[in-house]
Order: structure tokens, then C-alpha cells, then sequence
């Protein structure tokens, strides 16, 4: 929960003088999302988001992210837009970071998963990376398998204090996916962060997806892998196959998968595991004092790559 | 700026069920506020703010404030107001605190204070207090006279790393203040936290007041004095004359101060200095590993303490 930048009255009513959304009632920095600064603008015409995208997003991303949304929204996919300006721009500056205002998604996301919850997932995912096949831009995972080693590099030997032995998983792990990751699975534009705080909920209906700041090419496969991650684990680390069932068959209701994805679906899923589990140590050993948001357990995700690791094939997923 | 405790999507919606007041469409943390944890909550009918009292609320305390905004607000001060249920209640308990719903306040509070806002100011908290003089309730004061040297002991021997010799001004001030403190002083209802980030304004009109959680009975005239300590300074701590002749002639206007307030005003104003100065030194002392606020720099109010330390009268705050 963060607000990096702070806006101020002046600075927002002369940002929102350049467009046609009505006249400013209230502003309030958000205490949600780790990477931007977010505030929730009211206007006599109803709810807006204004983002402020903060250091670890790169600039030249942005017409990527945003366009995504504009895209996705033009195909059915219910998420937020950017909202343009009267010089027909959605990307401007404010207060020195690159910021746009963005439309209000109704919903909340879902503290506690249902199994319901993760069959809309399901769909909804599905459907996301049809919507994506004819994005016309591009943009490389910047976190997929030959990132992994470079992040980890600067946590060897300090790893072992967050928890014992889990410098010896990782190695090992770097060099079995490295080994073994596909090269030719189906790929398009992917969430690559579908996590729940990502995806609105009005009770068992999903609302929409929000928060494209990961989105990237990379496999189909490995955002299943993702929420499989996400959605399909109890707090106890255990493993819900029936939320699992839920998610993949839903899924393969919109978009069926081929039988390489499914086979690769184990090994997609210790990959997607260690990506997380590589970014939330790192995180985790490079605190800033006097940060504003507690940085996110590791050990949960190398719990989570210990069951993918003792699974024997995509069937203990839940799909035959 | 904080959201102390994780309100659930299943907890709000069980909450909501409570009110006449619409169907959930979001609800969000709120990156403001130092005491409670507060929530945007957007029903079908318009937005409304959910404030869950943290540790520092006592609970005996809450009939006071809810109770003083319902009658302020009858009495015509523009303020939120908390909603009842349908019991007819307004204050309840969720996710173990107790918790209430307000109605929302359009506007924003300025970062920058301009003199006119200070002449609004002058007439809002003018009319506060003549709306207060009815309002059957008491508090004491819980951070007065009495109050500030068990405050300060605790920071003692440590206070001179945070800022050299301000042990020894403590010390003075103390003796001066306890020795010379007003007793016979016109009192009632006092806001007693009034700072800018409690007024909301539509560019200079004032649109309303906020947060009464330290609303308590005391001399009118130090709510004018923390005024002046917290809107009349620039930001190298140079007093601004202009923004205190308009907060003051503005107050008048509205409800005219005696003599004895006008003469003890640099007084209190000294006293109010070393209020917010021992609170912010002991936050200060006293941090929290890992706290999502940022403790407020203790030495600001040194130097507004050491300004009125040099006033020779009343005059110097620009009314003759």
C-alpha cells in the first residue's frame, strides 16, 4: 500500500483542466498496488483512477500497457481504459512521472478464493489471450527464464538466512529449467501478474481485470501456470485441486489448449513459481528502511515450487 | 498514510447489509490518515467513507465525535455525518474494532495555502464553535497543560539527538507554560487537530471539516492558536502576518473574541507549539519497525515554539 509521489491540489485540478471528464470533486491516494502511485478521483461525472507510474516501470512501456487496455477493452475483455485528453492523449506528465487517468472498474477482488471464483478466472483468462492474439505491439517477458539467473546472482549468500537450504532448491532449479524450458509452445500477450488483488469480483461475477503493468509475450500456458500459483493454493500452502479443475476447465472451454500446453503445464508452473519466489527474495534481502510496503513473503512461493516438483504429470491438476 | 486493518471483501459486504445506503460497487483503502484505517466505499447511491478505530481511539470516546458531528452538522457546519443503520445505529464493531460509516465530503485540502483559505478558515472554525456551545457531551482535553510534561518524560535523555538543546527548551517551556496556563478563558467544543489536511476546500470556498477525533472542551482561543501554528507559517518557517490578520479578522467576523483571548493568544500559541512538538517527538522516539507512516519532523515545531517564544504581543499576528 503506497502513494510514491505525492499530488497536490493545484497540480491535479490543472491535470484534469486538460480533459473533458467534468470538474474535480475529491481526490485520494490509494493504499493499494505496490509499483505505481494510484489515487482515486472523483468528478461530477462519477469515479476515475489516476496512476503515476513509478521507477520500476520503464517509460517506453507504457504505449504497450496502455494500448493493451484500449485493445482489450475494444474486444469484450472487461478492464480499465486510459482516458484521453482533449489533444487526444491518454499519456501525459504530473509531477514529474509519467501519469494517466484511467476509467473506474467496479468490484472488489476476493480475499477468500471460491472455487466459482476461479472458474470465471478461468474464462476470463481465456478470453483474455484471444482478445490478445491480434494486438499489433510487442514486448519481451522481462521475467521470464534467462532473467532468472542474473536476479538471484545478488541474493547468493544471503538467501540462506531467509530460509535454510533454499539457495541449493534455487541452483538447482535454475539449472533444470534452464535445461528444460520450452521453446514452442502457443504464445501471445499474457497478464504475467493475474494475481486476485488483480481481478474484480461482484460476488461470484467477474467484473474485469486490471493492472497490465507485466503484460508481455510469452507462452499462453505460463499465465495458467501463473494463477494456478495465485488462485489455487489454501493459506496452509495445500494445493485445491477443485479450484484447479475449476480454472483449466473453464479456460479450455473458451480457448482449448493442445496437448504440449498441458503436458508442459507442471514444468510452466516451478518456472512461474521461481520467477516469483526469485522477485519476492530479492525484494525481501533489498529493504528500504522506512518503505511503505511490507515486501511479500518468498517462502510461500518455495513452498509452492515443492509441490510443482513432486508432481507427476498436469493430471494431479485436476483435468484428466 | 495507512490501512491498519485488511477489511475482506465477504466482511464489507456482511457490514454494508447493515445500511439502507445501496449495493457495494468498490471499496479502497485509503492512503490518508494517521489514527484510524479508512475506506473509499462506493455503493450504487455515491461514495462513503468506512473508518475503523485503531488503538489510539479510545472507544468511551466515540459517542463524543459521532455525536458531535450530527450535531454540528444540524447547527449548519458543513462536516460528514455518520450514517445509521438500520437499527438506528451508527457505530458498530467490523473485523474487531469498532467501525462506522460517513457520509462523504467533496473537496480537496490544499498543499499550499493561499491567504484567502485562511480567511475561510477564520469563519469555519468560528461557527464551529459557536455550533459547538449546545452540544450536550464533554471531553476533556486529553493532550493539555497537564498532559505534556508525562508526555515529554519518556523522551528524556534522548530528545538532544533528534535536535541539540531542545531537552533544556522543553524544560523552560514547561515550567513557563504550567506556571503562567490561562484558567478562566471562554471554552467549549474545540476541533483541537485542525491542520490543512482537515479542510476541504472547492478552490477558495471552504467545502467542509473533517476528522473530530480529537475534538474535546477547551478554550476556544487555543483552536485559534493551533490554527496559526498549522496554516500561517510558509515552509522555511517564516510566519506569514497576511494569513494570520485573515484567519484572525475572519474568526470575528463571525464570533468576537474578549480582550483576554486576544492577549493570552501568544500564549496559547506557544503552548499548542509544544503540544504538537512533544507528540511529534515521542512518534518520533518511539517508531515502529516496519509502520507504513512516516513519523512528522518534531523540529518544525521547535521553531514555531521559538517563534512565539520572541512574540512581544498580540499585534505580531496582525491585528491590532
Amino acid at each position: 500500500m503506497a502513494v510514491y509521489t505525492e499530488v497536490s491540489d493545484e497540480d491535479i485540478i490543472a491535470f484534469l483542466g486538460q480533459y473533458d471528464i467534468g470538474a474535480l470533486a475529491s481526490f485520494k491516494g490509494i493504499a493499494e498496488g505496490v509499483e505505481n502511485s494510484n489515487y482515486l478521483l472523483l468528478t461530477d461525472r462519477g469515479p476515475y483512477i489516476l496512476t503515476l507510474y513509478e521507477k520500476r516501470v520503464d517509460p517506453a512501456d507504457l504505449p504497450f500497457f496502455l494500448g493493451l487496455m484500449d485493445h482489450l477493452a475494444s474486444a469484450g475483455v472487461s478492464c480499465p481504459t486510459p482516458i484521453k485528453g482533449r489533444d487526444g492523449k491518454a499519456l501525459r506528465h504530473l509531477c514529474g512521472r509519467p501519469a494517466a487517468i484511467i476509467s473506474f472498474l467496479n468490484g472488489v477482488w476476493p480475499r477468500r478464493i471460491w472455487p466459482a471464483q476461479c472458474a470465471a478466472l478461468g474464462s476470463a483468462l481465456a478470453a483474455f489471450h484471444l482478445a490478445g492474439a491480434d494486438f499489433e505491439l510487442t514486448r519481451p517477458n522481462a521475467l521470464s527464464v534467462e532473467n532468472w539467473r542474473p536476479l538471484f546472482e545478488p541474493c547468493r549468500g544471503r538467501a540462506d538466512a531467509v530460509f535454510s537450504g533454499i539457495e541449493a532448491t534455487i541452483d538447482a532449479e535454475l539449472d533444470y529449467l534452464e535445461e528444460n524450458w520450452p521453446t514452442d509452445l502457443p504464445a501471445g500477450v499474457i497478464h504475467a501478474d493475474l494475481f486476485p488483488d488483480n481481478v474484480f469480483f461482484d460476488g461470484d461475477r467477474l467484473s474485469g481485470v486490471i493492472d497490465f503493468y507485466f503484460a508481455c509475450d510469452d507462452f499462453m500456458a505460463y499465465d495458467i501456470a501463473t494463477c494456478l500459483n495465485a488462485w489455487c493454493f489454501e493459506r496452509n500452502a495445500e494445493f485445491n485441486v477443485t479450484k484447479a479443475r475449476n480454472l483449466l476447465s473453464s479456460y479450455g472451454q473458451v480457448r482449448s489448449f493442445s496437448h504440449a500446453e498441458m503436458a508442459a503445464l507442471p514444468l510452466l508452473a516451478r518456472g512461474s513459481a521461481l520467477r516469483f519466489l526469485l522477485t519476492r527474495l530479492y525484494d525481501w534481502l533489498n529493504q528500504i528502511e522506512g518503505a511503505m510496503v511490507k515486501p511479500k513473503d518468498p517462502v510461500e512461493y518455495l513452498q509452492k515450487l515443492r509441490f510443482h516438483q513432486g508432481v507427476a504429470g498436469p493430471g494431479e491438476y485436476g483435468l484428466i
